[in-house]
Formats: C-alpha cells, sequence, structure tokens
C-alpha cells in the first residue's frame, strides 16, 4: 500500500471537511495522498462546490499538490480508493431537526444520536451505508471504509455483521476528547495515562492508569462534574451522582448523562428547545455561517469557528486512523469495531467501542474482561436495543422498531412513545423506503 | 420421607394461611400432615392468634385431625420441619404503604414488587431470610423452603446464591392465574395446552401450544388484553398495543404492562393514589375486614373474600409444589429455580423463573433456548439490577443500590430518585440494619 | 392429529423391523396406525419382502387390520406421512466391515459408531438424510423424523442444523438399557427412580435419584462394572477404574469405555477380531440366521434371537416416542434434540442427547446446568470433532476430516491415521461422492 | 516505580541465570537494577555458589555497579522486591529424569511439560508457588512475579486464580523462537510482521500479517515442517501433515506435535530414550558441563554453550517483560496472563496464552475471536485438563489426578495410565505431600 492514497469521503459537502483536510495537510509526510474525492448529492451540491473550492485552496495554500475531486455520483468516485470515509447525513440537518423536535414535543428526549432521534437516524442511514458497501464490493474491493456518520456503533454494525464488509472502522470524537480534556484535570499529559475504555459507542465506560500502572480513575472521577471534565459540549453538562461514580469505579461517558439523570436532561433539553429551538436548530444557523465563511476566496485553512461543532476532532481521529492503518502504527485507539470477546458480557461478533490497535490489520480491541453487573446490563440493554434498530432498519419491521422504541430507556412506553414512533416515520418518508407501506397505512389512518 | 409430614409457616399470620389450609385439607390423603405450626413475631401476634384458631377450626371440621401451633420463636418451631413456607411481610402493611407512597409521591410507580417498592421490599426481606436459613441449617437441615415471600425472584437467588440452601422453590401465582384464564380465552381447557414459561418472577413470557403440538400463542395474544386475559386482578389493565404482542410472538407477564405502558400505568397509579390511597392503603382495609370475619368463632372455612386479594391461588401453588415434592409426581410447574442453561442468556447460577418438573429432586428447569434480542436484552438488564439490590441488600452498599435505582426502568434516573431512596432508607429505617450508617448521615443532612 | 397415523420407515428391511411392527401393534389402542410403509433400496429388495412378510403376518395375526405397503422408491411411501423413521444403512453391514477391519488392520479400535468407523458411517449417511429431507419438504411437510441411523447424535444434528428440519428426534437404546438395569442392581424399579441424562450420543453421564429426591448415583456406580451394570451388550466390559467413577459423581455410558480404557478396549477389540471377525462380521451371520427364521412362513411374531443385538429395545424406543408424540404425553425419555441451554458448556444450537420430555411439541430438554471441569472438556472436545465430522460429510472438505481424525481420541493422530482416513475413504468411494476428487487423487497416488 | 530496582530470582542457581543477568546488563540504561538477589534451596547451594559468583564477576565487567546476593531463605531476599522471578525447578532434573523416565517404560510420551510429566511438574510446583505468593503478601506486597517456571501456564493459573497474585505473568519462549524464525522463512523481518498468538502455554496457534495487513500465514505454513520452522530445537521435528496446517489457517505451535503426529513423536522420543537416555539425562550432562564452565574464574560472560539448552531465549524474555512493565512500554508480547474474554471460548478467568500489550498496567490481553472448531475443541479440553490438574495439585485428590490422566491426550487411558500416576506419585513422594495419604497406600499395596 505504500503507493500513494486515494481517498473518497461520502458526504464530502460537510462542514466538517475543513477539519479533514487539515489532517490530511498536517500528516502528508506519513500518508502521501494521491487523489481526493469529495462525493455528495444533489441537494448537497452547492455546499459540496463551496467547501470543495475551500479545500483546494488549503492543498494549494499547502507544500502539496493535491487535486480534489467532485461528484454527485459516489460510483464515479469509488474506483481504486483506498479509504472511504463516510460522513453524511440523510436528510441533512433539516431530517435531524424533525429528530429532535417530535420527541421534544411529546416530553421526550430531542437528541441526535440517542433516543428516538438515533434510532430514526439509524433508519435513514443503514440502507445508504448497505448501498454504498455494494458499490464498494464492486469498485473497490480491498478499500478500507471509515465510517464517522452516526450512530457511529450502529452504523458500523450493520456494515460489518449485515453488509459483510470486514475492513470497516467506526469512529467518534468522545473519547478523544475525555483524553485529552482529563489528563490536564488530573495535571498530567495524556502520554502519561493509559485509558482503557470499553462499552458502545456513546455508551462507554473507561478507565485511566498512570505510568507506574497506578489505577487513577478515581481521581478523574472526581473531575468528571467539572465544566472540563471530558464529555463534549454539546451536551448538557448535569452532574453525575457522585455515590454512582464512587459505586461504578469507572469513568461514564457523557452521554451516559442523558440515562442516569434522565429527568434533568430531559428538562435541559425541552428548555433549549423552548428558548432556541432544538440543537439541531442552532447547528443550522452555525452552519449556515460557516458556509459563508467558506466561500470567501481568501479563506485558505479551516476556521476557528468549526471548532464550536461538536464533532471537533472527529476528522483528526479519522486521518488519524487511516494514517495508523497505512502505517501499520499499532496505535492506541477507542473504536467501533468486532468485539471478539473483548467485552464478554456480549457476542463475539457484536459491534463494541473498545480500546484497539490500529494498524495494517485493521483494529485489534483489547480484552477488557467481565463487567460489573450494573454496567453489564446496561450494555446487553443497549446491545439488544441495537439489533432491533438495525433489523427494523434493513427489513422496515415495524414491530421491532416498536420494540426498541419500548426498551430505550430515553423513549417513554406506551401511547406516548409509538405516537413518536409513528410521527417520525410519516415525518422522514421521503428517507424511509423499507417502512413504505406502514408510513401509508399510518397516513390513511 | 413416606412419613407424616411437618410443615412450618412463617408469618403464619398472614391473611392468606386459610386458604394454605384448605390447600392442605384438600390434599390429605395424598399428603398427610403430621404437625403445624406458625410462626409470626410479636407485632403480629393477635393476628396469629386469630388465624391459627380459624385454622384450628378449619382441620377440626375437616376428617383429619391435625393440631396447629404457634409460636413467637421461630426455633421453636423448625426442628424436624419437611417443609418451610415463607410468606412474612416484613414491617408489615404498614412497610408496604410506604413503599408504595413515597414513590408515587415523587412521580414514580408506587408499586409492591417493581420499581423502587420492589427494592425496598427486598431489601427489609433478604437479610431476614438469610437468619431463617442460619436456623435451619442447625435445626432442620433437611427441609426444604417454599418461599412465596415476595420479591420472590430476589429472595430466590439470595437463599440460593448467596445463603447456599439448595433447596429452595421461588412461587408465585402469576404463572397459574395466566394458565386457568388464557385456556378459557380460545375454548381450550388448561389440561388440553401446554404452557412453557421463562424469564425472571414478574417478568416473564410464555408460550403455549396444544394438544396437536401446534403453537397457539397468537391466538391466546389476541385475548391479553381482555378483561379476562390472564393478569392478576391487582395490576392495572392498560392493553399492550397490538404491533408488540405481534413481534414478541410470547406472552408478557401482567407485569410487563409496567414496563411497555409506562406512562399509563403510573398515571393510573398516581390517580388511584389520589383517589383512595396506594393499593397497600385498600388492603390495609381489606385485611381488617377479613380478619374480623377470621375471628368468628362459627367460621371453620376459608371466606370467600380472600380471593379479592391478589395473591388468590399463591398457597394452592404452594401446596401443589409441597404435594409434588412429596409424592415425587414430576409435575409441570412455573417456579423460581436455578437456572442451569434454562435461559442462555443468563447466568447458569442465576434464578429465573421457568417452567419446570417438580419432584422429589425439586425444581428440574425445561430448557427453553435463546430470547429474541428484545426479551434477551429486558431480561439481561433485570437480572443484573436484581444482582445489584440482592449484594445491596446484604452488604447495605448505598452506591450498588443507587445503581439498581438508576437502572431500574421504573424509577427515574438523577436526582428525584435518589431522593426516593433516601427517604426510603430513612422511613424503612427500624428494618434496615445494614443500611444504619447511611441512613444516620442522611437524618443527619 | 388424533386421526389415523401414516408411519413410513427408511431401511424397512432391517433386521429389526419386526421389533417395530410388535412395538406398534403393542401401542395400537393409543397409537392407531392406519397405514404403514417399508422403504428399501435395490440392494436391500430380498430383505424387505422377507421383512414385510413377516411385518404383515404379524400383524394379520393382531386384532388390528393394518396394511403393509413397501416400495424401493421412498417418493412413493411419504406423501401424508405423520412419522418418518429411519433405520437404514449406508452400504449395508458390508459398508460396517469395513468401518470396522480397516482402523483395526492399523491397531485402531474398529468401532461402529466411535473412532474412524463412526466418522466414515456419518460421512455415508448424513448426505443421504439430507435427500430424505428433501423430499419431506416437498411431500409430507409435517412430519416428524424420528431417527435412529447411526451415528445417531451427528445425524440428528446434520437433520436440524444443517438440513433445517426442526421435527427432528435422535434415538438411541443406551440410555434405556441403562435405567432398566441400573434400577434392578439398586434393587429398585424403573418407576421408583428418577434418571437424568446429558451429553452427547454415545457419550453421555447420568445421575439417578431414588423417590425422596436422595442421590442414588453412587449406589448405582457401585454396580457399573458388574455384568449386568447397565452397558450394552454389544461393548466389551473392561471394568472402570473406581477412583475414577467416584471422582466423577455421575454414571459414564457404556461407550465411554472405549476413551477411558482406551488400551484394554483396543486389544480385546482386535483379539475379537483375530478370533472371529469384526463384530460387523458376526452380525453378518446373525442377521443370515435372522432372516432365515423371518422367512418361515410360520412365524408371526418377532423371534427371540433378535434380543442379541446390540440394537434391542431401539425400535421400541421409537414407539414410545411416537406414541409420546401422538398422546401429548410428556414422557420423561433421553433423546437427541436441540441443547437450548440445557447443557450450558455447548452451544444453543448444538444437538444433545439430554432426558427430555417427549409431548407434541416434540422434545423439550431438561436443564443440566454446568458439568464438573473433566466432563466439560471432554464434552467440548467431542462435539468439536461431531462439528467438522458433519461439516466434512456435507462438503467434501478432506483437511476438515483429517482434523476431525486427528483430534478424535480414539485415532492415532499422525501418519498411521492418516492413512486409515484414505483407506477408508477409497473403500467407501461408492457412498461417498461427496470427496469424488480426493479419492481419485488418492487412488492415483 | 522509576527508582532503582531490586530483583529477586527464586531459583537463582539455574544454569539460565547468566543469561538473565546478560539481558539486565544489556537493559541496564532503561532499566537501572540497584540490587540483585539469587535464592535456591539447600540442595542447590553449590550451584547458586558457582553463578552468583559468575554472576557478580559478570556485572564487574559491566559499566554498572550492582551487588548480587545470595541466599537460602528467600524471605530474607523478598523484602521491597519489585520484581520477583521464578525459574526454579522442585527436585532438580533428577525430578525431571523421573517424570519422563517412566512414561517412557509404559510406552508413553516422556516429557517434561507434556503428558504425564507435565502433569507431575505441575503437582510438585503450584504448592510451592502458592508458598511464595504467601511470602510475597507479606514482605513485599506490590511486587512483580515473573514466572517463568514451568509448565508455564497452569503454575500461572494457579498464582493468578487459586493464590490471588493478580500481579503475575507466565513466559515461554516459543513465541519468542517461532517469532524470530519464521520471519526469516519468508525473508521478512521480525518487525515487518504482525504475529497474533492466541491458545494455552504450549498449545497455541498463531496468524501472521505483513506490514500491508496482508495475512501471511499461509506461506508462513509452508516453512513449518523446515528445520528452521519456528519449533524449539528441544522438541522433534516430525513433519505435520500439509493438509491437517492447510485446514488449520492458523501456525500451530511445536509442542502440536505431539498432540498432532502423537505416535511419530512417541517412537522418536522412546528411540531417543534408548540410545541416550531422556531428554533430562542428557541435560544432565548439559548442565554438568555448563557449571564446569562458570566455575572457571576467567569467565565473566554467559558462554555460547548455554545456546544448546530449550530454554534459549527464556530469560531475554524475562529481561524484556520486565523492562516494558518499569518502562509502561506497551510492548506486544506473548504470555500467559488472564483471559478476560480474549479467546471467547473459554472462561474469562481463564489463564492464556495470547499476544498481549505490556505495559506498567501488567499484561493486557488481544482479543482473538472465536476460534475454528476443531482449535477450539482442543484448547477446552486441554483447559479443562489443566483445571483438574491444578486442583489436584492444591488439594491431592487423586481421582482428579486420574481424571486429568483419563482426558490428556498424550497419556493412554486406562491401566497403564493408572500405573504410570501411581507410579509417579511414589518416584516423587518427597515433594507430593499433599497427596502423602495417597502415596502410603499406594506403597503399602
Ligand atoms: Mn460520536
Ligand atoms: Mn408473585
Ligand atoms: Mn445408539
Ligand atoms: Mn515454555
Amino acid at each position: 500500500m505504500k503507493k500513494q492514497v486515494k481517498i473518497v469521503t461520502i458526504g464530502g459537502g460537510s462542514s466538517y471537511t475543513p477539519e479533514l483536510i487539515e489532517g490530511f495537510i498536517r500528516r502528508y509526510e506519513e500518508l502521501p495522498i494521491g487523489e481526493m474525492w469529495l462525493v455528495d448529492v444533489e441537494r448537497g451540491k452547492e455546499k459540496l462546490r463551496i467547501v470543495s473550492e475551500l479545500a483546494q485552496r488549503m492543498w494549494d495554500a499547502s507544500p502539496y499538490q493535491v487535486k480534489v475531486h467532485t461528484t454527485l455520483d459516489r460510483r464515479e468516485a469509488l474506483p481504486g480508493a483506498d479509504f472511504v470515509t463516510t460522513q453524511f447525513r440523510v436528510g441533512l440537518l433539516e431530517a435531524r431537526i424533525k429528530d429532535e423536535r417530535i420527541p421534544d414535543l411529546h416530553g421526550m428526549l430531542g437528541q441526535e444520536t440517542n433516543g428516538a432521534g438515533g434510532i430514526f437516524k439509524a433508519f435513514r442511514t443503514i440502507p445508504v451505508i448497505g448501498q454504498i458497501i455494494d458499490d464498494m464490493r464492486e469498485l473497490c474491493p480491498d478499500a478500507w471504509l471509515i465510517n464517522f456518520t452516526n450512530p457511529s456503533g450502529m452504523v458500523t454494525e450493520a456494515a460489518i455483521k449485515k453488509f459483510g464488509w470486514k475492513k470497516t472502522i467506526g469512529l467518534c470524537n468522545v473519547p478523544t476528547i475525555a483524553q485529552m480534556r482529563e489528563s490536564g484535570n488530573i495535571g498530567e499529559t495524556e502520554e502519561e495515562l493509559t485509558y482503557q475504555f470499553a462499552g458502545l459507542n456513546h455508551f462507554h465506560w473507561h478507565k485511566v492508569t498512570n505510568r507506574d500502572g497506578e489505577d487513577v480513575t478515581a481521581e478523574v472521577l472526581k473531575h468528571v462534574n467539572e465544566k472540563n471534565g471530558g464529555t463534549p459540549v454539546n451536551i448538557y453538562q448535569e452532574p453525575f451522582p457522585e455515590e454512582l461514580l464512587d459505586s461504578m469505579k469507572m469513568v461514564p461517558c457523557g452521554y451516559h448523562r442523558y440515562y442516569f439523570m434522565q429527568r434533568e436532561m430531559l428538562e435541559h433539553s425541552i428548555q433549549e428547545f423552548k428558548k432556541g429551538g432544538t440543537r439541531a436548530e442552532q447547528m443550522y444557523q452555525v452552519e449556515h455561517e460557516l458556509f459563508e465563511l467558506y466561500a470567501q476566496p481568501g479563506l485558505h485553512e479551516k476556521p476557528e469557528q468549526l471548532g464550536k461543532r461538536g464533532g471537533a476532532y472527529y476528522s483528526d481521529a479519522a486521518c488519524e486512523c487511516i494514517s495508523a492503518i497505512y502505517n501499520d502504527r499499532h496505535l492506541r485507539m477507542t473504536v467501533s469495531t468486532e468485539n471478539k470477546g473483548a467485552l464478554p458480557c456480549l457476542a463475539p461478533d457484536s459491534i463494541v467501542e473498545v480500546s484497539s490497535l490500529i494498524s495494517a490489520r485493521g483494529a485489534e480491541p483489547i480484552a477488557w474482561g467481565e463487567m460489573p453487573p450494573a454496567a453489564r446490563g446496561w450494555l446487553q440493554l443497549m446491545k439488544a436495543m441495537e439489533e432491533c434498530v438495525i433489523e427494523a432498519a434493513i427489513t422496515g419491521d415495524y414491530g421491532l422498531a416498536l420494540e426498541a422504541f419500548t426498551m430505550n430507556p430515553l423513549i417513554e412506553s406506551g401511547k406516548e412513545g409509538k405516537r413518536v414512533l409513528d410521527e417520525l416515520l410519516v415525518a422522514h418518508e421521503k428517507y424511509l423506503p423499507q417502512f413504505a407501506e406502514k408510513i401509508q397505512e399510518l397516513k390513511a389512518a
């Protein structure tokens, strides 16, 4: 593979692309990009134009000559690709707004990757991942699929288990952010500490040891509730009960706040919604401003404002992961990959998010061992729910969708939850062909 | 064992005792009772007197001469016992009232065996079961422990796994009631059908086949939402969504309503609470009336009114189980017993509630096989929660109690849930010596 | 199903058929046979004629009018069948002779269902079971497949897991014989005792309790090495070391002698072989005599001499099993069926031989729980070997066949074992189309 | 821990010690040794003197000033130790000679770590490891135990699971040798390749990938049967059948030859035995010569002749492991450590030998995932046998010892195996106090 690398980015018109470009420029000496393709859909054409022109200006301002290609037809881009990165959003931010508004209106958490919103994001995204993989099988059968489309864990599980693309790695910036912040909180550098993560995407725990092998998790836990505690900025920082942290003896991820302080998180979400709309709507505005910036011909670097979005370091994680594969670096990184027993309380073929070694072999998960009962029960519940969601996303089975809704701790069971399910189905009709029949039935009723 | 049988009933002053006596009288020819002891605590002395006198009148009116002994010291009763049945309620109905009122007041489900109330019933009961077993080990080392003290599943798990009394069987009337009602609903007799149950106490599913081996579960499911659908009378009959039933392809138990239609069940519970107090308070009244009846010297049979209580058929199940052991009957019965692999998604040494054969060997669980993902996830969550509860009940570990509260789907996570935990701890102080230190701390705050 | 029953017996020309007929006659009142078909292959035509005429004479001498049909084309017999029983032997006794002679000649155990012989019996039989199931799917999609073709466990696993015929039950007479003999040895009747078996076909253990629930396994073990110890007559009765029996605390089956006293069993097998040929060759003679008897027009009952064969009670087990299904009897019987967790050390979808309830639902395995380490290791090894055998039987994969040979404790690993594998492949060429290519290669070499 | 390191070597009088010293000298800059203690028993006093004097000369010839202490009382050495390495041999080479001769005389494999010899080495060693750990708990509670006493896997399992010393790592040179040789065989350097090992000590498999992530295992397999194929020199190089290698798609370790080509390996062992005595006896001679060399006052480096012994690179592995812990290096190394799910076919708390990361946290196993059926069955059998051995080693349970003998593929089951067990018990009486009663009984018989 020591030839120059061809990268194809699906959803290339995303506002995150400049971060990706910056990451590749910074790593050019170790990861020589030959060709770069940004792919998007018709509706994203204008954004794709703006972002690809900025991308080209960024490369042109660098010491390296890389051509940025664009296309609305991924089949044009894929042939010969070494890495396909996915950062698309089926239905764009408009869809996310629905994912967040509709639950909120029914008094449930409106959130992008958790609860009802996360399930619908999976319903829209998984079939498209299937189609992308069909194309990859034909056009670039040796390529790696580096997914950072959310819900990243479920999308990765679908890609590997259901669509059979073993060379998939799922990414998330949550572990990255935790590592960066927490080390500082206890007066250490990130390099001094060893982090071990295990769980599911947006639902994991970690432990930390120092250079002397001493477990410093308890110290890290003392700072979890602080402003810089390691939780991404997009999550409201309702404090975890101290006794809960002490009892777990592991650091929960930021998204656990939705599960462990449910009423507080819900109330905050509804307040925010009343004040300024959903987070999606706020992002809509942020995006708008970003693209105005991107369009300025004088700009040839990633603008600072991009850092405000929850996805910071996402693209950096992607570049790092790609470089680790290309250079066979055996880099310790937390990714979504096949369990292989790393978490014995889940099936070996489930996709989990665990500390892994990234090398030319892909991700090798580090075995974690048995979880204490509470974490084990949570993980098993969440994975079972994910399985229902993935199966429903592929088959359009309404009953399974309802089972997933009923199990999901952030969705009310009963009539109200079912109402949210039905409204979301109708609202996203355009992107849910697998549920077409049920949607017709719902519309007729 | 073909000698006459000595039965010791702990909590003998319970209003259910007459049903038990009736059951033993009806089965005397197959199960010759030699001696019968009713044991209760000082506070239950008067009830014990009333109920034991009725019991003796019942036996005297029968063709059999059985002496009913009473004592406030179980160590007097236990020597030589063949079967010890447990139907006691630590803290009496007053404690149950607190279990139900306090959550209700915080907008959560107030229920005897589910949610916060069920957890506290476990906290109060499990240490006492441990003490009873200590006494049995010394005084009647060959006796069977037939537990129908709630939460029956957790109490049985504590008895077998934690206190090492392998000869324990946990009973519940929910499967009995389902079998009786459902067969009629589809125009069959109970004998024509084979029921297979699997899950946890108050959290199980079942499938039904007919004499020709045809799966008639779908037919049974059509009637689940009817008045006679198989749910015990003490549970509000909010209908299950049809699509959920269709998707599960198994019959959920009545208690699943709390989990699958949470808001509706909660609203009903709060309404009832506002109208007439908690169910516990209503029962208080029912109990009062029952004991007035029991005290009438002319009464020498089980009065009809007892049937109104949720525990109907409970004692009958106990007599049936004892007779099946005594007579080595290999009776198919649904009980709480060691899993042994019957549900492969749970540990072999977990206690589960499954269709079993009851014989002189005790309970032999019938293997169910793998559960579909949703049911598997639910069971794994609930069992993990039970493990935290049992461990906390024995050790008084507040952090684990909080973890159990946080996981339990019927308890709000976050501040409000923690408040309920703390109030219940203080309210039940007298019966929670294992939490004494924490309770002092809470009271001081 | 309460209509009259149609039975189709594949391999109907077997010398065991009269026992089957006798079993059906004896049970006619509970299991009314309407029609009976005996199917065999061209090479078995003459035997089929003799045996079917005897069968008809037996029915004619009974109070019941049942017509025995014969055919060489199973597709003529299958339509409308309720039960298909399989007792065929691909390649007849001649094939068995090779299975036993060839290993013996190389100094390894020559035995019908264990070691190299058992593996080759699987290689020949499994593809034919696949074809029978293909026909059943088309012609009698509701029929039960009652298999007693050996190796019964592997054939049943192939039928259920590989060919998808869930309504298959695998039978063996070894548990039957053990139960009959052992109860007498300890001065009890079979009815007084409860047997629990678990393991694999021809590789299981059991425990025994009496009417009082007391474990009497230790007593049974005292008699295992006696002439009437429970081991079938076809197995040489080399005694088990007492300390081994004491340590296991479970009764091994007769076939365990091959594994636990390997040299002694091998030496006896070779001695026998030198004296009078393999057991197969002795059986050849017994068969010849039996068929001379069967052909006598005056005979209209099962002749006593049939009892000499190792398969005694086999057919009786089949009749009993069929009746238990037909009458929904919930009969406790040891059969090969889907594990479903009954043995947690094996996969839930593995086929195991365990005490089960036989009813219209088929077999419900009784959960056994965890095995002690030694038995667990043996079972896991043997099941893994079976998996290799079954996969090789279907695919003709020589490497997997060699892996199975290498693992099998009764086959020498290394050159000599490989030689036996190769010779058996060539010897059975006619019945091993799946290995055709490899056989050509071996013949060319 | 960045202070100077105190090393205590139990069995310090071993002929391997100079390699250990050399390793520490070579790594002094990264691993500053402050103090070094060599501990041995009375019978090894003279060897300890010779070897410690050589060790001191080696340090004196180096640029570093390290004092080598000796003692016959480990309690004198242990206080304040950072690393305790164990390389002792209970009963010295004389005991090994018995382990090898006695099985050989009965026609079974006489080998140091496999078969009957390996089991007895475990019986003698495990209780001593328990005593060492008792002393460590008291005198150096924070020390790491780096075990290279054989059978390394079982000793490590006993140390971690039975004696509770979590900070134990078990070492072996087999993976080291394989990596060194195999890379050269396919024209690569060791650094270019990634090895993943999984299994048990002396019973593992591995796969190899190159810098491009391509699986080159098939290429490595082509050279396994060559002189430099990766098998340690102490193992006779009977070739593996090619079809077996092709089917496994993993590289078996050298010790697999005993299991996969049993007759050939046995015959070679017996031939060698007839020619020149057991390998142990040959080693006796080698040892004698080595100690003559060591005693020469002019020698102050590790003599070349030490490389002839099977244990080459053992001590190097130990130094490397210690340095990786001390320097928190996250070094990829194959060690015996807690499974934690890395091999899902074995219990999470079993000790396995797998590729791990060695850092200040100890060993973190890399998850391997599910094994193909044959390897899975082998591993499960061997681990179950190990469990019986370890339990018998601690309790002196003869029945369990016999169960282990019966299961072990390299020991004949039946009378002859039992005879070997009994003779070995008597022969090793002095070192087997746990079996004292049984040994008396055997001697009396
Ligand atoms: Mn994320
Ligand atoms: Mn109940
Ligand atoms: Mn058989
Ligand atoms: Mn070694």
